[in-house]
């Protein structure tokens, strides 16, 4: 049989990932069995946190193992089958891995509506784990309100993104934090964003001053560090802060001191909350029927940021991190 | 007219209270006028808010200015009344202030029941803003399930001792720190508590480690700092973080880190809410209700601590930091 391409775990990283933290190798496939099939994978999702899962410390799911292949959501198409509920051509979703073939019982597989006006990748984004992150995270743990104003950090991110206009579709008003010229213009002129601050140019604190002019009701965070410091000082009373994600600490090397700010936790009776899009996983029908009305009415738009060749995904996993990506980061495998 | 001893506030604390940040003033008392009442004040209630009341920064209530009364809970009797709605000899608690007499039109007066079978200083503690605290919190915010693990810090505190039985009223394992031998004993031979970790003894998060055997699913946190960050490094999924006070750091000089562990949230998908007791005062007959009934049933006790005179006052304040208070600490005026 062919061999099947995979990037294995070789070192849990320290700091950024190096090429030396995964190694390359091409393995013998073998035929699916009983009762299993055979995926070639199309598309893998990069998503941050993929540098959490391998990093070796705990978290909400265990590390992935030195020597295992590479943990991550990807799609793909059924090849072979020795599944009748799976036929050759299905395409499905689920983590398959970096790899460029996975050999699946068809467990925790999620099979594609046959939607040709979908764009795949749009499976790995919009229409999958980012898009329930945004709406689920948005509306459930951050509750908007008409006339509220909303912060989001890693705003030209999957997410980001996506959670800025929803939060304009339910009335907010939406400022948006992102690191350069592009990605701001990219928020407030196509998305909608009424502001966007660039953090790598601006002072955020003065900036969120100036335009949240009535403070800060929600924080969508992904970043956390300074730029959170920086939101926490602004909060409204009763304020939400949404703890998506916090990629300023995920590369860090040693212990990572938290907010300064923490006290106005107490001081605004605010919230915080951490969450996981897989919670939300029984109610992924209702996130679908949302954003695909929201897509279809022009009130939602998405990019995808597509690197070519599996064979870059570990230096591409960085971009995540040093600012050089906007919208969905996928590989084509 | 006989004078009114006050305690007015002379310079914004740095660190702990000196005697010079407060200044002892006796002023002329003035008649009440129409609809006024002029109240004797008999005890006066001493809480960490203080601290934070009198730093001249901002908080949820502005901050005590130079030269004025310190603001304070108390209770007293009215001596002399120009308000028909408050006769002579109507016991009332409120904002009253430090200080001998306060003119009060009524407004924010809360009368006390007519019930002998309360000492009066309860009404400063269990029956007053310090039960609903810890009812409040841990009920509503902390939402306790039986079988789970309740952390209490500065569990010999007012709150905290309160925290702790009504934890264990629901049926949780409850785990008490405090900052001596006797207080542990107290917590845990006199209220009930499951285990008590002395913090200045012991290493916390290894008592922690030993004595929640299952992780901790709820942290109701009055002090913040090092003890928080033992807390949030085993913290259960979905635990919650009752943020009541954060006494480690009112006296802070300088930016206080927040939280090493503050990723915990996220990767447990926590939940850290603060609260203020007076958001809840239109609820207050039924902790009232609860409190009273659990008290005669001898499931809830309480200390009161008691200091006698206020001229007292400033340097009592600072044994609600110091660690040697133990229970609700309360001025005889």
């Amino acid at each position: 049989m062919k061999p099947n391409g995979q990037w294995r775990l070789a070192a849990h990283p320290e700091g950024l990932v190096k090429p030396s933290d995964y190694r390359w190798v091409e393995e013998p496939l073998r035929e699916p069995r009983d009762g299993e099939v055979l995926i070639r994978i199309l598309y893998l999702s990069l998503d941050p946190t993929h540098r959490i899962w391998a990093s070796g410390r705990e978290s909400y799911v265990p590390p992935v193992a030195i020597g295992e292949v590479m943990r991550g959501g990807a799609l793909g198409v059924v090849e072979a089958s020795r599944n009748p509920e799976l036929p050759e051509g299905t395409r499905v979703r689920g983590l398959l891995g970096w790899q460029q073939y996975a050999l699946s019982d068809g467990r925790g597989l999620f099979v594609l509506p046959d939607d040709a006006s979908i764009p795949l990748t749009a499976h790995l984004g919009l229409f999958g784990h980012i898009g329930m992150t945004a709406y689920f995270g948005l509306l459930d743990i951050g509750k908007p309100q008409p006339g509220e104003t909303l912060v989001v950090s890693a705003a030209a991110g999957a997410v980001g993104s996506l959670v800025g206009q929803i939060g304009k579709i339910h009335g907010c008003r939406v400022v948006g934090i992102a690191g350069s010229d592009d990605k701001c213009r990219w928020i407030t002129d196509e998305l909608g964003f009424d502001a966007a601050i660039d953090h790598r140019k601006e002072d955020v604190g003065a900036a969120l001053g100036r335009l949240c002019p009535r403070g800060i009701d929600i924080d969508f965070e992904n970043v956390g560090g300074a730029i959170l410091d920086a939101i926490l000082a602004r909060i409204n009373l009763r304020a939400r802060i949404v703890l998506c994600g916090l990629i300023s600490q995920y590369n860090a090397t040693g212990p990572v001191p938290g907010p300064n700010n923490f006290v106005q936790i107490l001081m605004k009776r605010a919230r915080v909350e951490g969450f996981i899009v897989s919670d939300f996983l029984p109610r992924a029908a209702e996130a679908t029927a949302a954003l695909t009305r929201w897509l279809a009415e022009g009130k939602l738009k998405y990019r995808v940021d597509v690197v070519q060749g599996l064979r870059n995904a570990p230096a591409a996993l960085n971009r995540l991190f040093d600012g050089s990506n906007t919208g969905k980061l996928i590989v084509e495998v």
